[in-house]
């Protein structure tokens, strides 16, 4: 059983609307509300692919509610610390015409530390439980950078594998925590190398693998790039990885990332080798680029882009 | 105590952002939640100006927990019957630079029978409590159009007077139940009129009172027509009447009338003749126009107007 801690989750709300006036009343033909943030897309996805999952999360006010009801109501089991704040929403208008999407992402709530410490009582006894943890998003307004650090030092200590998704302080601090995967982006990787690592073709490899192996060595056990349509660029204990997709597909590149870490876990926890990690985590974020909403894929193109992914050791650079 | 039915209530929920990228991501600076639809617009304005206001509602789901919190924090009393549906939200991007607005409003939940049975139950049972009713907004899916016109009928019955504020067939039969009050806009007099009303430099004065007297012709005691910032015209059992704000205000026309119904449902319940009442109303609904909420108003920019709104008994035409 994996267990996803969500510090920040949020109610996504998605309007569909046929030619949008952005500056007049709007009818939305179709109105769909799901639970999301990065911690909980991972849930979702987890559950989907058939992975034990459970989700530990804060939580405030109705839209809180509305966020643990809907995770119920798709059978993820989850506990949520209640906080005084109103948990955030995000927004999305998609003209079904142009295929425009605006995207309003509320700040969310600041949390105390009362609140942070009783999640953590919860997470510190249930520890043991679980055969890895997933640190993933942003951390809410009122928690240090330090935070992930610490939940990624007592997994350690108890001995439960972390894959930290994060950026920033939070992503450089967990790193040293010693957690077995860390998953930046090309744009989290740069802001933490300090340097473009791409050029105008693309990202560039040698500078992508120099910047991970840095990560690498501040503590991470394994360092996974996502690079959008360029797929993968792995920096494990056996070895550099490079893994694409077949394709490039159109749909909506957001929570493509969080399909990815799902992927990631998921092989983790099953003990399966680099090569089939990667080959996964690719299908299932390549599967989520192509769905129209965040956390949302196809199994059937998971399963189908499987033997179509590509994936090569690479020589250390 | 004046009693405001809301069976499509909603919530407004208002992204405030400086400069929108309308196919970007955007985080808002200010995110403003409240309780809203024209019913609860209303309410608000009403308890806002110190009259004594009780809402019965339908609501359901988080949403619909959203709005009953919202509207106990502002202190008006509330009497919801819980529906199996969720209760809708308005979204509302407002573009700090360019003062641009995008309003996405959702369609909002069906309503069973026997959910609108149990309200009904209930406000027969308390008809009696009350110095008036308000009907206004439009009827949830899945309720007839003479539902209005029932609650209409079951308030002329107990002597109750009733401001009606609907449009199409749920106004026209609820005209015919005798309630004391209509309040159209331009929109909806004409919608009902069949034939336009305006012409290139406003409304038709003419237009408008022919059209107002066959609407008091099918049964309401009062019709007061809003024409925006043309203020509103009346035909009332004591004439007709022409009410105009002192000058065309900048902000959020949303809203403004269901200022104008509060102040018209005040002014009936405290016996104010028509001139009184017409005064309070325009400067209701300015004072709402200025605002950069529905709903919202300056107490201080009202009264100020009160004084400056012209109100002159106009010849039957």
């Amino acid at each position: 059983m994996i267990l996803v801690v969500a510090l920040n989750p949020a109610l996504d709300v998605t309007h569909h609307v046929d030619g949008v006036d952005w500056s007049g009343v709007n009818r939305p033909a179709e109105v769909l509300s799901r639970p999301g943030g990065k911690g909980l897309n991972v849930a979702r996805i987890l559950a989907a692919v058939g992975a034990g999952v459970h989700v530990l999360g804060l939580a405030g006010g109705s839209t809180g509610d509305a966020v643990a009801s809907a995770l119920a109501a798709i059978g993820v089991p989850a506990t949520f610390v209640r906080i005084g704040g109103e948990t955030r929403r995000t927004f999305a208008v998609v003209d079904a015409r142009t295929g425009d999407a605006g995207l309003f992402n509320e700040p969310g709530p600041a949390v105390a530390p009362e609140e942070y410490e009783r999640l953590c009582v919860i997470y510190k006894k249930r520890l043991a439980d679980w055969s890895a943890v997933v640190l993933s998003g942003s951390l809410p307004l009122g928690l240090p950078p330090g935070s992930y650090a610490e939940l990624a030092a007592l997994a350690a200590a108890a001995g439960v594998p972390v894959l930290l998704d994060a950026h920033g302080e939070a992503l450089l601090r967990g790193a040293a925590a010693r957690p077995a995967i860390v998953k930046p982006n090309l744009a989290e990787l740069e802001a933490l190398a300090g340097r473009r690592l791409a050029a105008a073709g693309g990202p560039d490899r040698t500078a992508v693998a120099a910047a991970a192996r840095e990560l690498r060595a501040a503590g991470a056990d394994a360092v996974v790039v996502s690079l959008g349509a360029d797929g993968l660029w792995a920096v494990t204990s056996d070895g550099c990885w490079r893994a694409a997709p077949p394709l490039v597909v159109t749909g909506n590149p957001t929570g493509a990332g969080d399909a990815v870490a799902a992927g990631l876990v998921r092989g983790l926890v099953l003990g399966h080798p680099w090569e089939q990690r990667l080959r996964h985590a690719v299908a299932l974020g390549t599967a989520s680029a192509a769905a129209s909403a965040a956390g949302e894929f196809s199994y059937d193109h998971y399963r189908e882009l499987l033997g179509a992914v590509s994936v090569c050791r690479e020589e250390a650079r």
